[in-house]
């Protein structure tokens, strides 16, 4: 088993209500000095293959299912 | 400015509907040998502080606001 993991992230320029919102929120409770927040989506697989077919099958996973290529970015990686 | 990493992930034997309706859609899709898949929520958020200082407000982030310690823990890391 390899344990991979899935990061999708919005791309750049693309809104992000949950990022904003959760800063607007967080400034409402008194932290300060908040700069930029980013609401990114993980998902930890555990597959049954070595590592090289495990990241190429996660990629393929993204292409096909878990992102939008609209508006998202996927990075897989190793755990 | 740090850049955080905050990782909210769901408690051991805690339900993860998203998981596992995403582990069901990839096998009917036809990817084979998947185990486990959780799925885990990231927000990456600059902070206008030292890297130490910023852990901690980011920790108390999770306590006030984005962790349900019910059922959710959380990992706090300089990005």
């Amino acid at each position: 088993m390899t344990s991979i993991e899935i990061r999708i992230e919005l791309k750049k320029g693309v809104a992000d209500p949950e990022g904003k919102n959760t800063k607007k929120t967080l400034e409402s409770l008194g932290f300060q000095g908040i700069g930029d927040v980013k609401s990114v989506k993980v998902f930890e697989v555990e597959i049954d293959a070595t590592p090289e077919d495990a990241i190429k099958m996660a990629e393929e996973m993204c292409r096909k299912l878990l992102a939008n290529p609209v508006i998202q970015n996927y990075k897989v990686a190793v755990m």
